[in-house]
């Protein structure tokens, strides 16, 4: 392992999955000593076979030295951290994590540490596990930060820095509205999506569930994608963002019933309108 | 234009837009001749350019020596052809359409033609009109037929070795069961995913809807590309499969509430199970 000591502190990065992975590869690729700590013996192997991280252990001492603690563990580790966690984590050292949701773990660990800032990069494949992490994951993707009247100014300053020089859109947030807008672009699509699985598997006609299959493209593997992703993410964002979900399921569904309307009564140029002003929305997004 | 004369009669193709002009230049390029029939003096002059098939014209009379006949024209013009179109058709000519829907257009031209036998090469773009035909469109794509007891043995044969001939897969089906597939997988899917972008324009926050719209990644892309699609098709869709569609909308509903349930009652491990099934049966459909 190369070792670079251009910055005065270390980055520690708890957790070296996809998220977490990326990051250690992307640190170090721009000079930075990067310190992983990983839980299994296993999987630290395998992390230093990937050259994750400078340092790799599952001893939580290495990150005593560091001035920039990542938490990259799963959304249930973040809401409940373990003890020796807490301990090994520097009190001067700049805290942050890469939840999907951001007002429910801010609220904890602002208690748990001075100097916390939640910050969500947003960013994905579909691999996870300590083989999915890889070089320019998040660059030109958005990196939102959700300070708030208690979080460190300079705190805000330096993982701000640490976004962009891996070519990452900084943005900041307030971190209920950053929920709010994931739970419509991000949480929703998996659970509309999976339903359109379960609804071809529930399909009690095994002969038209066969065709179905062999007919299905491109227009189905994409809508389907996220609904076949990860299920424990899937449901870690069901169980931490419920409100917010259950709010926009709820929109989602005003909206499935007026296109079934227009539908119902036959109002084809209705339905043409509605899908004339989706096919805008959508182009004016991407 | 260049003429060949491999085959002993030309295929005509009754409209050059992305199904007609990608069947137009594929034809040619295993030496077919091909006569290709269109509306306006425009696009005709377009289409020449593009070289989409040897003979171009807004006259119907180019069917005349045709052996087989391709109606690639939208479901509406499929299920009232003009009658001038009728009367260019050759007798003695096969017949076959290109629908996304099958069992109405069979019912239409079976009465129609004697030698009519419906079809459904799948395969799509986001693009249409006469700019949208592309080489190579069909190559590993279902081209489903739908014949039933009136159908000609030798159309059946004549389509299927067409369809081989530019490598697309030939698959036999009946009628109204393509069509409940179809609105599993294909026409359900426009709804669903238009609904997703619906909820977010119809959104009464435009703080969230701007940071929705920027957070806004490749999961939401591909959930909601078939809802930002051609709203003539998406609508046609409808108004054609209307009675199945909604079937699958029930459907859908019940999968998507199911869903709801499990996360309004908490039960995590439950939403982990479903999204375990969903993930499994896209890894066997794709």
């Amino acid at each position: 392992m190369k070792k670079q000591t251009i910055s005065p502190g270390c980055i520690g990065i708890v957790g070296l999955g996809l998220i977490g992975g990326s990051l250690g590869l992307d640190l170090q690729s721009v000079g930075r000593e990067v310190h992983g700590l990983v839980h299994r013996t296993a999987t630290a192997n395998q992390a230093k076979k990937r050259g994750l991280a400078q340092v790799i252990s599952t001893d939580p001492k290495i990150l005593s030295n560091c001035e920039l603690v990542i938490m990259a563990l799963p959304i249930a580790q973040l809401l409940e951290p373990p003890s020796e966690l807490l301990e090994a984590i520097p009190k001067e050292a700049v805290v942050t994590d890469v939840g999907s949701i951001k007002d429910p773990i801010v609220k904890v660990w602002q208690k748990l540490h001075p100097r916390f800032i939640g910050s969500h990069p947003m960013a994905g494949t579909t691999q996870n596990g300590v083989n999915a992490g890889q070089r320019g994951l998040f660059r030109n993707r958005p990196w939102v930060s959700t300070p708030n009247s208690h979080t460190d100014k300079d705190a805000i300053e330096i993982i701000g820095k640490l976004a962009k020089q891996i070519e990452s859109n900084w943005i900041k947030a307030d971190a209920l509205e950053h929920d709010k807008a994931v739970a419509l672009i991000s949480h929703l699509p998996v659970l509309v999506s999976a339903a359109l699985l379960k609804m071809l598997g529930d399909n009690p006609e095994s002969n038209i569930r066969e065709l179905a299959a062999l007919l299905a493209s491109s227009g189905f593997a994409d809508t389907t994608r996220v609904g076949g992703g990860n299920p424990e993410l899937g449901a870690s964002m069901a169980s931490s963002n419920t409100y917010e979900l259950l709010k926009a399921l709820d929109a989602y569904k005003q909206s499935l019933n007026q296109l079934e309307n227009a539908i119902n009564l036959g109002k084809w140029n209705l339905l043409k309108e509605e899908l004339s002003k989706t096919k805008l929305l959508r182009e004016n997004i991407f």
